[in-house]
């Protein structure tokens, strides 16, 4: 097996120092890096200062074999990436005679006069290869230089995402090493508990085993690496089926499946239907479900019943909100059984709570309950996490999810 | 005017690079930093790698005088912030008893045993104080030691935002200069015509100007720094003034205002209420009106008719969807009126469309009506903007709520 390469990327620009635009460049290209099966070891930010930039050049090149800056491509005169990569390999930029009409050309189809600052957007090095950008102005760079490899990419992510993918893939030296992986997504257990059921694989060399805490419950990645595709499944496969088995009860989907498309795949599965009446969640429920293609093959609509007339003109007993406060496991039930009455459907959702910053009925923000109707009865849970309004909602749509995923479980 | 301070920022964990998550506390980090007076000069992200971490706090370090980490302080053995700090500043981490006693605390009060693993997020070393996490388990640190700052942040943006803000910057030296800026939110006016209008003033070394595209419009941002808050203040106000002017029929509200608490507002002030029924934003419209705290002032609630026979059982004239079409003026309007029915509110608001990624009636997606009825009568709006489904749902409400901002003016 070769040596895998070590990648470094720079994302160049005061604007994302500053905070004024986030860089999902970086995330792309780490992503593309990862499934290329070379490892990004580290990612620098910079603004538009020469001196710094030739300086984290020079660095990055000294630790890794491909460095990847993206931005700073620009016509003006704080784009200054073609100008650090240059010094860095003490270099010096010429105007390319191709590329000045290529430029003057897309002007030209704009019916607009290229300003003299464009020019340098037709630099090239001697070492280095243009790229070209089928969307946008500025050309890319490709360096390879005594066995390093340096790309220059636009920062605007059409222009940076369709360069990498149909140039830069195909120029890059063979990795010879082939990723293999799968995303498990559990839901209902903490990121602790799950990774010490999991520990004796964890502390594997291969695969790698990675735990993250997502809005919808905690992920377990599981990747390996192999000169083949074949030969990284061989290595990841034997640990992902028992890793499956030991967290069976918390799995509720792989890779690009959410929470959401799993409980679509069991409801079409069965010809059923579900809706939601909603009031701490306030719509949150509503538009996490409607953010999967298709739901409404099972989907029926939810009512988010903010004010207490609203749920009581809905069905909710009025008796019930008296007697335990709206903030109850009765009331979530009975706004449950309302949801299915109303909507007509197979299932019906609630949630009822405090998202804070006042407490209600002298209950603390983050307090909850959330109620499941479904064929078979009704069930309900509580909800007690602490935090800002966001975070609550969140988590009392989490804790509706996994009440629902466990009511059709049990009513197979 | 004393020299300012020099930061740098350092994000933890190997999901970063991979691209798995995007780093928006980076953008927070920087936005604040920059209201302080600090100047950031480099960002850097790193995975789980001791080495690579302790090598990284020590570079940085050594050119900056703060350093903020963030992440990293999970109770896994991949959390390594901690281990790489203690390092690097040749220090050894003990267990914090008052710490491990609010962490005990903690999953005591969640019913919970606290796992072994979490004991490492009670550790200290000798020149770091503990930063309190009212939102979750890791307590943060700052260091000061040689007349360097560094600061480890928990990564879940709700927990980091609060420290940072409720704890972090009241520790941090006083910088001798001083940002006053206001950010002017409009809505209904593209950035590039919003730019045009301006120009005379973007050209100004200060105060400075920036244009940001936000979800809910374009912000305008004016920003003066002086040794004093009154002499910024001095060179910005003017400024501020003249642009308010001319941006005038688009300003809906001024730095923490959202649409939302623009629209509360004014219908508190005028004892009025409204409610929505809504199609393709499918929730997201009630999620982004209930996000706004003590909103259930005005806001009795919404239904998300998601299948056709809910919008006809909710009082929608099935003659005019059948005649329309259920993408069209004629059923918005429809949906407004019936949802001020249903919920007895002064206005109501209507969302229909196409999210996609299929058509509709023979309509791509990104086509969308919304409605809008008071007191007064009826108007509706069309939108065609495609996009995925989350740029579409959110447009839709952009529309909705600048429908709802002119409709109030004209009904005063």
């Amino acid at each position: 097996m070769k040596k895998p390469l070590i990648a470094e990327m720079i994302s160049v620009g005061t604007e994302l120092l500053l905070g004024e635009i986030i860089d999902t460049n970086a995330a792309f290209l780490g992503e593309r890096l990862r499934d290329l099966g070379i490892f990004v070891y580290r990612r620098q930010t910079l603004g538009d200062n020469l001196e710094r930039l030739v300086a984290a050049v020079k660095e990055a090149s000294s630790r890794a074999d491909l460095l990847v800056l993206c931005g700073g491509l620009g016509p003006t005169d704080d784009d200054l990436t073609r100008e650090a990569i240059a010094a860095a390999v003490n270099e010096e930029p010429y105007v390319d005679d191709a590329l000045l009409r290529d430029l003057e050309a897309k002007f030209a189809a704009r019916k607009r006069a290229m300003p003299e600052g464009n020019t340098k957007q037709a630099w090239l090095i001697k070492s280095a290869g243009a790229l070209a950008n089928p969307v946008g102005t500025a050309p890319g760079w490709y360096v390879n230089k005594g066995g390093k490899i340096i790309v220059a990419l636009p920062g605007p992510p059409n222009e940076l995402t369709r360069m990498w993918c149909e140039q830069v893939e195909k120029l890059l030296p063979a990795s010879g090493r082939v990723l293999y992986h799968r995303t498990l997504h559990t839901i209902g257990i903490g990121e602790s508990d799950l990774a010490e059921r999991i520990k004796e694989f964890t502390r594997l060399d291969s695969p790698g085993i990675g735990t993250y805490a997502r809005n919808s419950g905690v992920d377990v990645r599981i990747a390996a690496a192999g000169e083949s595709t074949d030969k990284a499944r061989a290595v990841a496969e034997p640990v992902i089926r028992e890793i499956e088995l030991i967290l069976a009860p918390w799995i509720f989907g792989c890779d690009d499946e959410t929470v959401v498309s799993a409980i679509k795949k069991i409801l079409d599965g069965r010809g059923q239907t579900f809706s939601c009446m909603e009031s701490v969640s306030g719509g949150v429920l509503a538009a996490e479900i409607t953010d999967c293609p298709g739901i409404s093959s099972c989907f029926r609509g939810s009512l988010t019943a903010y004010a207490n007339e609203v749920k009581i003109r809905a069905g909710v007993d009025a008796a019930l909100i008296r007697q335990h406060g709206v903030v109850s496991a009765e009331v979530a039930v009975s706004m449950a059984v309302a949801a299915k009455k109303m909507f007509h459907t197979d299932w019906g959702l609630a949630t009822t709570g405090v998202a804070g910053p006042a407490p209600l009925e002298g209950k603390s923000p983050g307090t909850a309950w959330v109620a499941v109707s479904g064929p078979n009865g009704e069930s309900a849970a509580f909800v007690d996490w602490p935090g800002d309004r966001a975070v609550i909602r969140k988590r009392v749509c989490r804790t509706v999810f996994q009440s629902f995923l466990n009511a059709m479980k049990e009513s197979r």
